[in-house]
């Protein structure tokens, strides 16, 4: 796994290569929250990553094929993800049946029948119904429909579950060679790997899906609630499994030091909520490279909410450097920002750390200005892709 | 009046000259809902608009002379014109008494005492303090503060009011005058022209604010719901009694037949929240210039909300032309946009015109991206400028 980290893979889409390790900027109805395409190239953003689930209820999918695909509507001309749907159709089936009294989510073999939260409206999604919705957005890379047991789930039930995520890719698979085949532009199919915490699930479910070949695997089912040993053992059972060639993407994750383990790993891609969902709340991430971080020396620069960590980096040759990274999140509100007329983050060439004090920040959040949530997410995300520039 | 509205002056500020006519995009706290000041750059916008109120509450004028200014602070380089925070002090007066249970307004000859309707806190503003705020905010074009009567307003209260606007007025104007003496960098200071509906009472306003000489005049205590026909009988007896050479300012308005109306008596200045709160609504302003504006083609076409006005327009020797302009306000929202993919408006160069479908806007109102507010404001304010270089 040491050697495995010191791979440079480049994926290649229809709309462009990315070069791992990334993260992608989660746009999941269309639109990245408060900010624009060209703002999110300007910090780096590669890849964006829309859901499947949420498209398909508003505005529907065969809406965006009519408006010339997903890149069209949202003015994204580089490489899109799109997630299946099988997580927000487990986690929001909930809701629908608290909002509409109806038995959320009904799975049976052919697919899942759901109803919508917002109207109560039935919907099926067999998996073969996820793979043709992501085509018709015209998404680059295309995940299989999964079923995403929660924390904790009984080795049965995750047992079953995993058999059935495996033949559910099966057929994901099978369709989607029906409908790409003499097509040109191909996208790539990635499945997900289940199991729960359990090894032996964990495994048989990487070796099955491998024996039906996509072009990336995922692991899914972290970051649903399990203690972080649990990831970085799944982490230890799955990779070693997992073909080199092919990349492996870690779905939902997560904090910059557990991106950071991860890629250490072995892992290729991410997503996450954390830095545009942290930033609306006023948290923001920034780098403390010259900072000693002793408890003594935090108490002294009366850093709040120390989350250090060290972030290990390669220098061209492939060997270990000694440079060291240190980020703290602040939080905006603290009233010791009220007269902080330095910008969030001096190392930073982002929008509002080249234009904006915290001070200024600090007052847009106080009056509800909703400039505030663009540029604390617009930060955020920079920090994001700046931890995967250090980490190559 | 005819002669007067071929004028193009100039108004010169410490942060650049301004044509006139010209519109001001509303920044009351500091920022420009959901906007940076280089998209109200890209759109053509030179001055800017904040509160002198909402200032002094959050973040303090204190805190933004320590910052370097309002400009500074808000990262905006060009002219800032502050209210003085007269109308806020009334209007908001009634949400404090409700939420605090305090007399809202208490109005004295040396100020007017009154609670922040946010925690209650007691404030009292007398006229040397309006300017004082706004001389630590540094603003180009400082407001008088006056005292706004509601509509409507018997005659004697009227009266008085006006009585005591003058009396504040001219302690405004004595106090300015202590402090900028010496100063290099002079704002500019205007009053502001109240009386209610009263010609007599407009008048005399006009008159003894004249008298005391200020470089600008606004008029007051328009679009506080007084009828349409009471405005233009307003302006019909104040700017004949104004000086030519001196910039006036139309306070709160409108519509853009009322701008067009108002820049036609001989207005150079304008300010409202009609562009940016509608837009956040989802009602959007389109040029509408090659439409014969018939009930016949309207209901053809289908256009809803029709509010067409036709715009006069001078050519470069000032005879009137014949060009004709209608526009018309859409509600995004209508079903009838769900697969309309074409632009907002296809005559417009702003960024959602340029980028964007009113499929793709129809659907982040309808699930509620807030990116959604972004795109709508910045079409409506660039119709805003539009429409004053058309009428240039």
């Amino acid at each position: 796994m040491k050697e495995e980290s010191k791979r440079r893979k480049i994926i290649k889409t229809t709309h462009g290569e990315i070069q791992a390790p990334f993260f992608m900027p989660i746009a999941t109805k269309g639109a990245v929250k408060n900010l624009l395409p060209q703002e999110l190239r300007q910090i780096g953003a590669k890849i964006v990553l829309g859901n499947t689930y949420h498209l398909w209820l508003r505005p529907g999918d065969e809406l965006i094929k009519k408006a010339g695909g997903l890149h069209k509507f949202m003015n994204w001309d580089g490489p899109i993800l799109t997630d299946s749907g099988g997580f927000q159709v487990f986690s929001l089936g909930a809701r629908a049946q608290k909002n509409f009294g109806k038995s959320g989510v009904r799975l049976t073999e052919k697919g899942v029948e759901f109803s919508d939260p917002e109207n109560g409206k039935k919907y099926f999604m067999p998996p073969e119904k996820s793979i043709d919705i992501q085509l018709n957005l015209g998404s680059d890379i295309i995940m299989v429909l999964d079923e995403c047991p929660p924390f904790p789930s009984s080795y049965e039930y995750a047992k079953k579950s995993l058999e059935l995520t495996t033949r559910w890719a099966e057929r994901c698979k099978k369709h989607f060679e029906k409908k790409v085949k003499n097509k040109k532009n191909r996208p790539l199919l990635f499945a997900i790997v289940q199991g729960s915490v359990y090894e032996d699930l964990r495994k048989r479910s990487a070796e099955e899906l491998i024996a039906i070949d996509f072009d990336g695997y995922a692991i899914g089912g972290v970051a649903v609630g399990e203690p972080r040993e649990e990831m970085h053992k799944i982490l230890e059972w799955v990779l070693p499994l997992l073909p080199e060639n092919k990349p492996r993407y870690l779905m939902g994750l997560g904090k910059p030091e557990e991106i950071v383990a991860a890629v250490n790993a072995g892992i290729d891609m991410f997503d996450c909520v954390i830095p545009t969902r942290e930033g609306r709340h006023g948290r923001l991430f920034i780098w403390k490279n010259n900072v000693i971080a002793s408890k003594a020396k935090q108490s002294l620069t009366n850093i709040d909410n120390l989350a250090s960590t060290r972030l290990p980096r390669r220098s061209e040759d492939g060997a270990p450097r000694n440079d060291k990274y240190f980020y703290e999140t602040i939080n905006i509100n603290n009233e010791k920002f009220k007269e902080d007329f330095s910008p969030v983050d001096a190392s930073c060439d982002c929008e509002l750390c080249k234009n904006y004090s915290r001070s200024y920040l600090r007052h847009l959040f106080a009056v509800k200005e909703p400039l505030a949530l663009r540029l604390a997410s617009v930060h955020n995300l920079k920090f994001y892709m700046d931890l995967m520039e250090k980490i190559k």
